[in-house]
């Protein structure tokens, strides 16, 4: 249904950028100033949502020139097409790395997927949440180009989920009546509204019992 | 397990608040100035967030000095935390009136209740999603006190659903093994996501599809 070699970049709350956020700090020699301007942006972002990213605290913390941003992006706008892109391109490698991981069952798979994402989006984060998902609340309404960009992320994370609902399908894991590409919204909508509220209640509950119901519930039936 | 007099105040997205909407606009005698602010200030941070709505513009469309403002509220986030209130008030009303007819079998009111939101908080809605979704993405993280009242807010709309839920375990509509308040949680966390991806894609399409999800699979078992 969904051939492998479409799972192209997918959007996930996190883990490698995580990892990495003591890395842009202390960072000495970035690749490029249109990279250093990205990695800051994406932790500054992802800590602050965009309207609270000023471009001034973006220049300030890059230590970079208001000329030297717009000789690389047209607007804030644009930047943050670049921001989406780097964080969809350094979850990408999470998400190959453990749902490309055939050695184990499709499910098993997917479970310790969302449960590395609790590690890294969760209460106990360096940094918690979803940058696609608050982005979504706050400029998808008012950005069309925005919007374009972080529906497309969803769409290509729910692909790469869907390869693995498809691949439990074929080894008799659920039932041959399920439609994988739907199935897989509802999980990662679901996650999202997970971690929305994770965020409302500073708790990993609704993460937690977000894995109970899909994992014992409604994929063991 | 949850008794019906627990049944206080519910958070939920859209019903009353869009159907007020030209009210608020074209009222011209509000019931007080505090009143009258606080409708100005949920309109407001319904389209726009918290963040982009600034005291200026509350001010400037509320038609109030900002005397008149610190009169009656300490500061911004106190104003917010009655703008929650607000909305939270309205939209109980359209939770007591879907959920609390026992007329309805307890699952078939609980879908026409989520049916309803489509319309209210959904892409053809005047005011997409849902304002304690919204906040609890932008400034959970950095108040104490707005994080309180979300999370509160989410607490009474899931015993609400809870309720209903262990009332159709009573009628053996659902299994006795179900725990209605969790269950109620991931039903409720589900809605919010499925709303969140709505506006990523500007579809009702992951709202009908949660729908399907939760009535025709998940309490259908």
């Amino acid at each position: 249904m969904l051939p492998r070699e479409k799972a192209a970049p997918i959007a996930l709350p996190g883990a490698r950028i995580a990892m990495k956020k003591t890395t842009s700090t202390t960072k000495t020699a970035p690749a490029s100033t249109r990279d250093h301007l990205i990695e800051v942006g994406l932790e500054l972002m992802r800590r602050h949502g965009y309207g609270a990213t000023g471009l001034q605290e973006i220049l300030h913390t890059a230590g970079v020139p208001k000329g030297s941003f717009y000789h690389h992006f047209g607007s804030k706008e644009e930047f943050t097409v670049a921001v989406i892109e780097r964080y969809v391109m350094l979850e990408a490698e999470h998400c190959q790395e453990v749902l490309g991981n055939t050695r184990q069952a499709p499910l098993r798979r997917l479970r310790r997927y969302f449960e590395d994402l609790i590690q890294t989006a969760g209460q106990t984060a360096a940094i918690q949440g979803c940058l696609i998902g608050t982005l979504s609340l706050e400029v998808a309404a008012s950005s069309a180009l925005l919007q374009g960009r972080l529906s497309a992320s969803f769409m290509h994370w729910q692909a790469s989920i869907a390869m693995v609902l498809q691949e439990a399908v074929m080894k008799g894991d659920l039932p041959k009546s399920i439609r994988p590409d739907p199935l897989a919204g509802f999980l990662l909508n679901g996650w999202e509204g997970a971690l929305l509220r994770s965020q409302a209640d500073k708790s990993d509950a609704p993460l937690n019992d977000f894995l109970r119901y899909i994992f014992e519930e409604l994929l063991a039936h």
